[in-house]
């Protein structure tokens, strides 16, 4: 960390940063020039706050040379990390598709949803039982009687479920049945269930939250990965700016800007990042080929009697036409699809 | 809602539309043009998502007429909301004023800031016990010591204390002391929390999401007003947006539309908002001059020693002065400051 | 256009409403429900502001059914508009390749890039001669110079060249050397200019401004088309955002939003909307996934020596190196590079 | 200017960034320390980008020590610049208030607005004669025409007047009639026209871009400045944000921001930042408050019917309103309102 003083700063002030940079246990590298002095803080400095410094008397600028996290940082670990999330890898060479419905709603709707996923060549089952709705009034999951429908469709299909989890409370429950916790985007900054799904060892999908920079997803990340869990998912998910023509941005800048700052795998969610079914194949595509490691994205047999998220949800065979133009930009990079358990190899992209 | 369907939608989707409507419990009315069909959805509309038209084939676009809140709207409760918070009004002609450090480090820290901010005018004092921070590394706040410590300089100056909750785990604790329970900017759609915090009856000042609409911050006090829980006080603390000169940007327009929307009280924050303490005296005489309920404000006895947020904390002298300001603005809206137990009045401006 | 009444508006109020529709030359149909009563203004409705409507008195909502463009719109022209430039079309099957540097520097550094990006593939050659620099000390192009080294360029390479041009007094000399007239960001509003190029016949490369939205492109075009220049090429080059890890962020999601709303071809610019070299290949490979009509890249052959964007240009070998996945994506999207002249076609991927 | 090179640069890359600066004409101070070499350019480093040393091998970041502007900055003329503008003064103890329609529509509405708005205490008249419009097919202004009735206005009330110019073209006729000449927020970097307008001596009031950073605003002074207009008036207006409850946020922030920064006057536009003439008084008195130098409002005798911007237009006795609470405003600020040529005087509140 470099602390650049103002030509105005006095002696007694650059003392003083000397002091504070001495009393965090770093060390210190002083260099007098003609328009600033600046002054090295050498150390474990990525869990010092730039706003330390920025505060005294006298300091022009704080500029951090590490990264503020260093777990999730690929300085320190150079290769991919790859997971395998029962009988699938993610973060290799491997093209990881989650798909299901937005929320559980009955026994039918998912396990019809789970066949049908499976067959057009999906990895995972995705589907929501606790649901972060905007109003108290909407719908809000099916809760336990959701996670039986759901490790029901798992028997059926031998494909692994992804749940969104909303509170530290409901972690016991959730690790029973979940093979992937996902962590949701209004959670992202909620630091308390962070610390919880770090302490297990369940693998974590991590959404990207509306506004979180880049930085910040890494530094959620961290919060896990600091808790002992090493297997984190992270996920783009679409950012808020002022074009309204889509539900939300899709930042595909962030697929090769995380893949080269992290070893952690990396996938897209176009359903919530375009928030409308016409447009999700486009960007499902656009993340492959930008080097995503997978895509989670929601299918439901019925959109317009989906009581959550229809407008964004494919029907099956719109799915189907989608995961194999997937495949195909996956061979242009070198991948292939993912199947669950490697049993599973329809058309024979695989 | 009005549901217009395209020039080129049929009898039957118009049909299906009209069954939905019914379905759920609305009344229907019919109206053919010449360039559209409009569907009229009415009775209790404000729960039902417009994406169950939208998905609907044949639909245009769906036109909300009222809004998806209804408890917190100033529709259906035209007066003020005034609540009474141990000693002064908050919602009413008062202006309140809600100072403290960011965090609690000390006794003596918390001690010499209340007094300090009790003398300058403060009609409460606010201190962080746990702290939402980005980074796992950094200070993360002395918990249930804090708590303690706050209740002492409660004890000392009479002023209640407002601190922020950060899971529904830590909710007995909470009540045990807290007069206000601070809801931060990053769980305003921690929708569990919100939950929890409506079935208490301790007021609740909830704070406005980074990127938070004005209606999801009136949706997310929907969640608080529908547990029983009457007491909200809306907050204001910048958003988001592309500019970097300053923390966030403060949306002061958020005052007066807020106001007009609303029946509940509505504050600023211009530490967060702007995040420099060279900028907080020219914010908070905004807040006031454009019809906010009160303010609340970092104030620290030694910024450059802060554990977290000394940039954008104020000294004790110039809040004192910021004070005198905002009361004589306040005297220009015909209002005047509040303070604790009606009992302190320092300069004569109430 | 649907002009939705206040519950309480008076039937003095909607008469007005109906008296301004008539005195617009639009027909009126009325629509009195139980809690609304609705007014549509029908005919040729895409001239006239919302606002005219919004600002009476007793008025509630108002609703655009129609697009406030027509002549870029597809709804009037369903079929994709392809434009011949000189020995290439776009909008079709080809994917235009338009490259060079973001400065004409000096004839040795156009000569070289213009063979270079020839010899990988390129269909068009780019090159700034009037430069829009943020400072007014930073070089600012060298003018009609400029433009004759780029002629020179052309003439020994085949390829037609793309210019952008800055003010209205700049455009019989534009004409008289370019292929392309280039419409920059900063100058998507300067309606001005947009009137101007519109009269010419040279086509038209529109860029999206940095916080335009799809809606306001489009009818910046509408300036162009409204002109009688049909040769108007859209542009993607990313929009501000609160993310600062990439200079700006590709609005993904904006590609196949344009393609469904407009029959006008759709480009992207992968080096402006990253801003670093690192992300170009990767966002150009997503634009084309996703349904571009091309890409344009700025090539340089010693990035560090640029005047300027040096930070985001490609070396040559990289957008050699590029171009071959572009081919390959197109391929999977059944289209193919497009070869200026069409006599070129190195490698064979056309 | 701070080159600070990775941990793990070469000393060739060093040399090389040595020898640039010298190129440069700068002089070099190097100080090598044991996490990073650090580069310090020192000289006249205003003018140079910094992207001509990220993009040299080896450089990790650059950081700027003084601000890429010169003219504009407070650091190089400590003072407030005062101008005078016919018979008032900007950037000193006075407010200005610059008062009148969106568009001049006719003799009657201008001279009716003139008056009303004289009558309530402006010190200026602003209306559009050249409007910048998102549609072709919109109102386009009376150009010449309208420049004649408000030429007809002055004389008729005293008020110097405020209009905008579109284009370097207008630039001979404009000149001619008008007492401050308008850049408009679309054309904030039409560097052009900021550089056409740089060569008068008319005041220039210079409108922040929708997306524009408050360093961009200072920056499209200073070509302004560059040219010799010393006299350039700075103005907020409203950034495009998420936020979809009014037309623009108020960046009520760049206020003390940029009075920080820049020695130059800096005013603020309520209507066009909040869209909304229920909003306009709220955020008028926060400008004030907030230590603006004055602002610029529209007022329409009629709002209903006006051809543009009815929607954000204040009628007379509104108008009237928010001027006495200003007045009351500036006092507490230690100012005063202006009052053009001195002599006019009503209320008694300056």
């Amino acid at each position: 960390m470099m602390i650049i003083m103002k030509a105005s700063s006095t002696p007694q002030e650059v003392e003083r940063v000397v002091d504070k940079i001495k009393s965090l246990g770093l060390a210190v590298h002083l260099s007098q020039g003609v328009e600033a002095t600046i002054i090295g803080a050498i150390g474990e400095t990525h869990s010092i706050p730039t706003d330390q410094f920025e505060v005294m008397d006298g300091v022009e600028v704080v500029q951090r040379i590490t990264q503020p996290y260093k777990l999730a940082s690929r300085q320190f670990h150079p290769e991919n990390s790859i997971f395998s999330i029962d009988g699938f890898t993610v973060g290799g060479d491997e093209i990881a598709v989650i798909a299901g419905p937005c929320s559980v709603e009955s026994r039918s709707q998912i396990l019809e949803t789970a066949h049908a996923v499976k067959e057009a060549g999906a990895s995972a089952l995705r589907g929501g039982v606790f649901k972060p709705r905007t109003s108290p009034y909407a719908f809000q999951g099916l809760g336990e009687e959701g996670l039986e429908l759901l490790a029901e469709a798992r028997e059926a299909t031998g494909l692994p479920i992804v749940v969104e989890i909303m509170s530290q409370v409901q972690l016991d429950l959730m690790v029973k049945y979940v093979d992937v916790l996902q962590v949701g985007a209004r959670n992202m900054q909620n630091f308390n269930l962070l610390r919880a799904v770090g302490e297990t060892r369940t693998p974590v999908l991590l959404k990207r939250g509306l506004s979180a920079t880049i930085e910040e997803l890494l530094m959620s990340a961290e919060y896990v990965l600091a808790g002992g869990n090493k297997q984190v998912v992270l996920c783009e998910r679409g950012i808020r700016t002022f074009e309204t023509a889509t539900r939300n941005t899709t930042d595909i800048n962030a697929i090769p800007v995380l893949k080269g700052l992290t070893h952690l795998p990396v996938i897209l969610d176009p359903s919530h990042s375009t928030g409308h079914y016409d447009y999700v194949a486009a960007v499902a595509r656009a993340a492959v080929a930008a080097g995503a490691d997978g895509i989670i994205v929601e299918v439901h047999p019925d959109p317009a009697h989906a009581v959550s998220d229809g407008r964004q949800s494919l029907k099956p065979e719109k799915f189907a036409a989608m995961v194999k133009q997937i495949g195909q930009i996956a061979q242009i990079m070198d991948r292939r699809l993912a199947s669950a358990h490697g049993s599973y190899s329809p058309q024979g992209w695989a």
